[in-house]
């Protein structure tokens, strides 16, 4: 339920550098998701063909404030007479500041090599330059930069400002550079709030690199990163601070993604880093997860029959069609898989776009309400479909992929979606004893670029737990892979999302980007008490698993302590193996349908928690192979050896 | 001249690891550039469904030796019962090695946590191993990993197999492992040559961060990288060293390049290392370039007339037309331009693949045809013109792209090209003072992941030295840019040559590449010496110059020491301005041709010698605004917000 909301809530901000595009653009796209202020990052400035009057008046018809100019560098402590030009430039920027509309500029920590080390020196400098503002009614903050020549850590910065004690020269503090040197803030907590004139937030992910290329290449937004960013907001807040948020990110990735997309990403994660630091309206509680009740794929009549052999094989049967549309269920065990082929609807244009894809994907959820509420106020896009009369309306939001995310709850009688909505047809009892239990998980293609914004979506939206990144070789290039899991995940329960990205469109992962025109489901995993059964069952009944290549076993007999018989199994099933610390995994894959999606049985013995990623190559190599054999690439390799 | 042919030549090795595909694929690959043999890396094998005596055939069938079987992990010095375990897999693996067919396998020193630290005992455990080896007649080789538990130095290994003291027991050594450590390879001098049995090559870019990722994920291949790998190959070469030379490169980027492509850089770089380290049948030395001599694009008749216009403005007057061609040289000063619209000619078909493009470069050359020899020695694709009665043939090769490059020399009479091929039109003599007098540099842009490939194309053939790798941030996306120049450069003399790669198809570097279908001359940058006087006498003749923000010059006041009227005349002419220790720069661009390529002015003061790479974000802001009035790329991505 929702936190009592405190009356006051922080203007959010964004550093124009943060957003791709043209300085009007980049105003167009923090205002139209629903950003207070930018920050006027001077290079922005300096490549528009237009007066800072103009970016005023830009700003000031988008309904944005500006928040700060910045940065102004390399000031404090030099020697004369560099210090009387920097004085002289100060100046020139203030008449820029005064025609822009702001009444702040940061000042950040001077990295040339010949700067003094001299906090007095710093902090006189800093007075001089905060009067000479408080002259224009300007004000001064200045920020310790990680990697700043004397002045890194922002208790040194504090120091300086305290120094100077000038009341238009305050504090600017900057999670990244904190974050990112591990220095602690708990101290932040005790600096008059007034004193701090800005704070700016940045996550990033943990990476072992010198801080200066850390941070220009690889900040993202609170939240899409494994910075303590909550835990540092918490502290400054906690100080008493009431200016704005403000996201300050420098992030390949985000120079070159279309920047409304994400502004909103920006939004969202500030939203939620101040529910999270205890501040703001406050957030409805994320819904607890207990599985995924469905799959709905857009097809067209040819595309449901070839699909519906497929199941067939793998063991579903055709158990219900729609009250008042052409979408027909197939069921095994827990497991219900929707086809659409429903003219003139949402699905038979995602079709249209995308082939035969996944459209819809169903949560159960605890409380359907509670979590939409929530999701709307991260900024969502929901979702009303049409509803037939006596049908159930099953709410629903967008994955910023455009997918649908239905949330499925039984009704208080107890009545599932499928009594309501469907026709069913009699079970005839004769289901295999092994037949699936659920959808184990769910794996999704993105396009490149897209990994932060999905980790933030499912993250913020509804409380998933991003799980650490793999690398996985694919014959024609690396995927990166991160699993966004439910935190009641276990064997049988929770949603299990791996996301991947390919950086070359060559990879099965890059060509599905492509054919598919965005985002969407690559892989479905289904739950089994007893894959090896099962897949012999279903291997029997032709479905197409693939073949495993010997070498594999070879290999595996090497490298687990498995008896001759247990390896003869596995061998004759086609099954994949891992084991960790708890537990084992057997897994088996199909072929791809249609090159965009395909199937997986596994197996979780004991607490075995992962996906098999150690056995993903060998998955890839096989279906890069089949298809090879279908369409062989190096030809097309030799005709334009310089495209990819 | 060719230095005297040694006898010996280094058979040349590749690890399949180095190379995208499947199995087969990567085999292929190698054989049609021209290996030797390969280094079967295990991963390979696993996921290929084929027996290793497939592999064995099909190896044998391209003409290729299996140099070596890889890697064999965390082998000597672990506790029992590990110890029994291990020598158990060794046996396995021994299976393995001979139906492939390779008596050689690399052990890699052992990562893992409980490895004991302990050189007898690794000893004892290798020399163990060796001798089962040996029974079947194969052999080990020991490598330290730079991340190695205990062992990560190449002399601790040496220390190892020297202890061990078993025939079958040799060093494995890798300038990777020992130059990202920044470690002493001179002792490897004096290690006994038949102690080595085999010696990995790679080279890596300079990076900050730890060993591990740099080594998984950005290792090159010699030449393309910045480690000292000539140098240590030299001092493995003295120690009497005669195994393979063989590259084992994890590169992100290889792993999605077309497999053929890369395997040719890879034996380019290593035909140009071995000969560096002064072994190998020598090459001849590299050309001296004093110049561009002439570009030369392909254009039809309409391009030609509008490309004609923009010469005109730029104040290029015609000067001939090919004797037996249609092809009309445009001449400014030192600059020739060439536009060829010769039906059914290589050029045509460079225009109807690419649209009005370069597909000519001309170098101006010491000796054309000791450069031809050179470039065929490293593999390069020669090419040969049909030349008209009468007309001089001038030597060529193709670029990795496919531009053509000619080698351009005065006749021994001093007759030029032009004269020998042209009908020259009489020089009116009104030329202006401030012409052009050369071609300063030439840009080009490369499709993502083709950077290494190009560098070390220009490095190995012609002799040019890589500079700074710049990062410049389009409104669109991250430009990484660096330029490869001739040793002899200065201003007006030498080859320049800015390349230039954008991540994101959404940059205008991005753009051309997609629009090309491959990499390409981007823009063309013409020496004047007086930038300033030449852009106002054209801007006055309608050169399509781009006008600068004044912005940028409120900015340059406070960042240099410029009076009044300094700014106010390069304000006037649209010049942007740089300096550094040694000079000033003064260049101006144009708006771009047809979204394809554009042009510069530059004016180089005192001995500049970058390429005002600190203005380039102004540049390719003004032109994006330019491109965003005619094409609103804003629409484009609130349509598709998922596609880049």
């Amino acid at each position: 339920m929702p936190r009592s909301a405190p009356a006051f809530t922080f203007a959010k901000s964004i550093a124009t550098v943060s957003l791709s595009g043209t300085l009007p653009e980049k105003l167009e796209a923090a205002a139209a998701v629903g950003f207070d202020g930018v920050e006027i990052f001077e290079n922005d400035l300096l490549t528009f063909d237009g007066s800072p009057a103009d970016v005023r008046r830009i700003a000031e018809g988008l309904g944005l404030a500006i928040t700060i100019f910045q940065p102004f560098r390399d000031f404090e402590a030099m020697p004369d007479p560099i210090r009387a030009r920097n004085l002289d430039r100060a100046e020139r920027k203030f008449d820029v500041m005064q025609a822009l509309g702001t009444d702040l500029v940061l000042v950040c920590s001077n990295v040339q090599p010949h700067a003094i080390d001299d906090p007095a020196r710093a902090a006189a400098d800093l007075a001089e330059m905060a009067e000479r503002a408080h002259r224009r009614g300007l004000r001064v903050g200045y920020e310790a930069l990680a990697w700043g020549r004397h002045v890194n850590r922002w208790r040194q910065a504090w120091d300086i400002v305290n120094r100077a004690d000038h009341p238009a020269l305050g504090l600017i503090v900057d999670s990244f550079h904190t974050l990112s040197l591990g220095d602690d803030f708990s101290g932040l907590a005790d600096v008059p709030g007034e004193r701090i004139f800005f704070a700016q937030l940045a996550d990033a992910p943990k990476l072992s690199m010198d801080v200066l290329s850390w941070s220009r290449h690889f900040r993202n937004f609170p939240g899409q990163g494994q910075l303590p960013v909550t835990e540092f907001l918490t502290a400054v807040l906690a100080s008493g601070y009431r200016g704005p948020l403000s996201l300050e990110v420098f992030n390949d990735e985000f120079r070159s993604a279309p920047a409304r997309l994400t502004a909103l990403d920006g939004l969202r994660s500030l939203i939620h880093v101040e529910a999270e630091a205890g501040h703001g309206p406050g957030l409805p509680e994320p819904p607890v997860c207990d599985g995924v009740e469905f799959l709905e794929f857009a097809v067209d009549a040819a595309a449901h029959d070839k699909l519906a052999g497929l199941l067939g094989t793998l063991g579903f049967r055709h158990a219900g069609r729609h009250r008042s549309k052409a979408v027909d269920l197939y069921r095994q065990g827990g497991v219900n898989l929707v086809l659409n082929s429903e003219e003139d609807s949402a699905a038979s244009e995602h079709f249209q776009m995308h082939g035969p894809s996944v459209c819809a994907m169903a949560f159960r959820v605890d409380d359907s309400r509670r979590a939409i509420a929530r999701a709307e106020a991260l900024r969502c896009v929901l979702w009303r479909e049409r509803v037939g009369e006596g049908e159930r309306h099953i709410p629903a939001l967008r994955a910023p992929d455009g997918t649908l995310i239905h949330l499925v709850e039984n009704d208080a009688a107890g009545r599932s979606i499928w009594e309501d909505d469907f026709h069913l047809l009699p079970d005839d009892g004769a289901a295999s004893p092994a037949a699936l239990t659920g959808i184990d998980h769910v794996a999704q293609a993105l396009p490149f670029g897209r990994m932060d914004g999905f980790v933030l979506f499912y993250r913020a939206v509804f409380g998933f737990v991003p799980e650490t990144l793999w690398e996985l070789p694919d014959p024609y290039g690396l995927i990166r892979s991160r699993a966004l899991v439910s935190p009641n995940a276990e064997p049988g329960r929770g949603v299990r999302l791996p996301l991947n990205i390919s950086e070359s469109r060559r990879t099965a992962t890059g060509r599905f980007v492509g054919a598919t025109a965005g985002a969407g489901v690559h892989h479905i995993a289904f739950a089994s008490r007893d894959a090896g059964a099962l897949v012999e069952e279903r291997l029997a009944a032709g479905a197409p698993f693939l073949a495993i290549p010997a070498n594999y076993y070879d290999d595996l007999a090497v490298k687990h302590p498995l008896d001759d018989d247990a390896l003869a199994a596995l061998k004759r099933r086609e099954l994949l193996y891992d084991r960790d610390d708890h537990g084992a995994f057997l897994h088996a894959y199909t072929d791809s349908f249609e090159d965009r999606f395909f199937f997986e049985v596994v197996e979780r013995q004991g607490d075995y928690r992962q996906f098999g990623a150690v056995n993903a190559p060998v998955r890839m190599a096989v279906q890069a192979q089949l298809r090879e054999d279908r369409w062989p690439t190096r030809y097309l390799d030799q005709r334009h050896p310089d495209q990819q």
